[in-house]
């Protein structure tokens, strides 16, 4: 075994073969839209995540299925299993089984098994003082999945959500690995700066990020200002703050949305500076979003040093 | 993907590398005995199984938790992990990680991936008229379980049945490799005669059985005459006595064990006729018990043909 849950990084890895390793996560969770195929289709996405956030291939998933008994009607359990599906059909990722236990609760997700090569693996230890940091997809899934509980969301905001979270991290891992990444994590349930603060402790570095609004996904400040927060936001905000220094003018909402613990979150990727631009194009040819976030420098007193662009 | 759930194989096998395959499966459920270390090693023995059960050796594991939150003490859920721990060791098996969501009742297992050489894959496909049938650990163990909760058992009997359940089917899976046994699956929910029908139906040959009171577990056949059933033992009667011709006298108490849903049972290993001998000094070096259970014959109009011996 390469990488256990002791270095914090995304997934397991255990050596299999010349210079292959197997990469391996497992995910599963309650719904968090209405749509019962969306929420297989994210679902699925965010299984797959920790995978591409190490720089591995998935290959083989297995299917886990938490179903209440008889309160479902089966076309909704079937509509769940079919966007599970299709969207491992476009990881090229094949279901080779799974299991179903009853509960009170529907929960669904996978347990995923990747390979990558060796040196290749994208880890949380390997950012280097100099190196650039980029985020493949923009922030705010938790504050909008709790303003779409509260029924403050319209239907075209939900859907953007849905198709947001259900966009898999493929294409940016593919160009991370093209271009050279030194590191890579993905955006979950840590919120931003939880996972940036992870990295930096890892790679014993400090992340100097400059933040700014286009980073958030629409409404995602006015919703955090408004006191929208989902119950994980408070909770990474009181663990995290002591790892980060804020300097200069940050807004509270946008420093609360930079704790918002996201669900299919994009990867922060840590790019040599020589290799940046190539990252850049390789994300701009793959129509990823490329969100510029700053660097990593010489270890300080914090994590990461927060400031406004 | 060379198996998926269309064959009622045991687990998912992946092509992956030269002449060798990835088995993989997934298992997780509800306490079944009372002490929280006895449950995690069962869970542990049991996820384990399919890959045992293909013939495969298994790598690396991921554990899934299902947790209440606040109403377990910590020591309970650490007796659980530590439990599987101890077990997946003996299993020379690596936790690589795992997941942990919030349930209103514990439910614990593992999803697991081994590997194994394509050729020697043990399929419910593989049986041949004239091969000889083995199983490797007695029978009821839903019924004894049933009876657990009923407050029926006594601290000895319960205690075998934890230890039973949380035996490796290991040397099992190693002593059929070795003597080149041709299929294999393991008892599990569907009870012995359930499985034995899909063994028979997969490799399209008639299963010819001889049932004797040593095959079960101690008061398996008292508990079951007394009426005492797990829920699942009624649904496998019901599904699979179609596919069952009883010939001569067996009594409806060892007809329903026979019926009786598994956790953690054994194998049943067919093996060629010139083999079995090497099979059975296998299985006693290493020492595992060997219930020589009958043979396979030219399909029938029955899966099953069921006998007292």
């Amino acid at each position: 075994m390469l990488v256990d849950a002791s270095t914090l990084d995304d997934a397991g890895v255990f050596a299999h073969g010349r210079g292959e390793v197997l990469v391996q996560t497992v995910d599963f969770f309650p719904p968090i839209v209405d749509d019962p195929y969306d929420f297989g289709c994210i679902a699925a996405a965010n299984s797959l995540s920790d995978v591409y956030a190490m720089g591995g291939r998935p290959l083989t998933a297995l299917a886990l299925l938490c179903a209440p008994e008889g309160t479902l009607p089966p076309e909704v359990l079937a509509a769940v299993m079919q966007g599970g599906l299709d969207t491992m059909r476009k990881a090229a990722t094949s279901v080779v089984g799974g299991h179903t236990v009853r509960d009170t609760e529907l929960k669904f997700g996978y347990a995923v098994t990747g390979v990558a090569k060796r040196r290749q693996l994208l880890l949380n230890s390997g950012a280097r003082a100099g190196d650039r940091l980029f985020l493949t997809k923009p922030l705010g899934t938790g504050i909008l999945s709790t303003a779409l509980k509260q029924g403050k969301l319209d239907a075209r905001l939900t859907k953007r959500l849905s198709t947001h979270m259900a966009t898999l991290n493929r294409a940016a891992s593919e160009a991370a690995v093209a271009a050279g990444a030194r590191a890579a994590t993905d955006i979950t349930g840590f919120g931003f700066l939880g996972h940036a603060s992870q990295l930096a402790d890892a790679s014993r570095v400090t992340l100097e990020i400059r933040v700014d609004s286009r980073w958030f996904l629409p409404r995602v400040l006015e919703l955090a200002a408004a006191g929208v927060a989902p119950g994980g936001l408070a909770r990474n905000r009181a663990h995290y703050s002591p790892s980060i220094a804020v300097e200069g003018d940050v807004a509270p909402a946008m420093l609360d949305a930079l704790h918002d613990p996201q669900t299919s979150g994009g990867l922060l990727v840590c790019v040599p500076e020589r290799r940046a631009a190539a990252f850049e194009r390789g994300l701009a040819k793959r129509r990823v979003p490329c969100l510029d976030v700053g660097r990593a420098r010489k270890r300080g007193p914090h994590a990461v040093v927060l400031g406004a662009a």
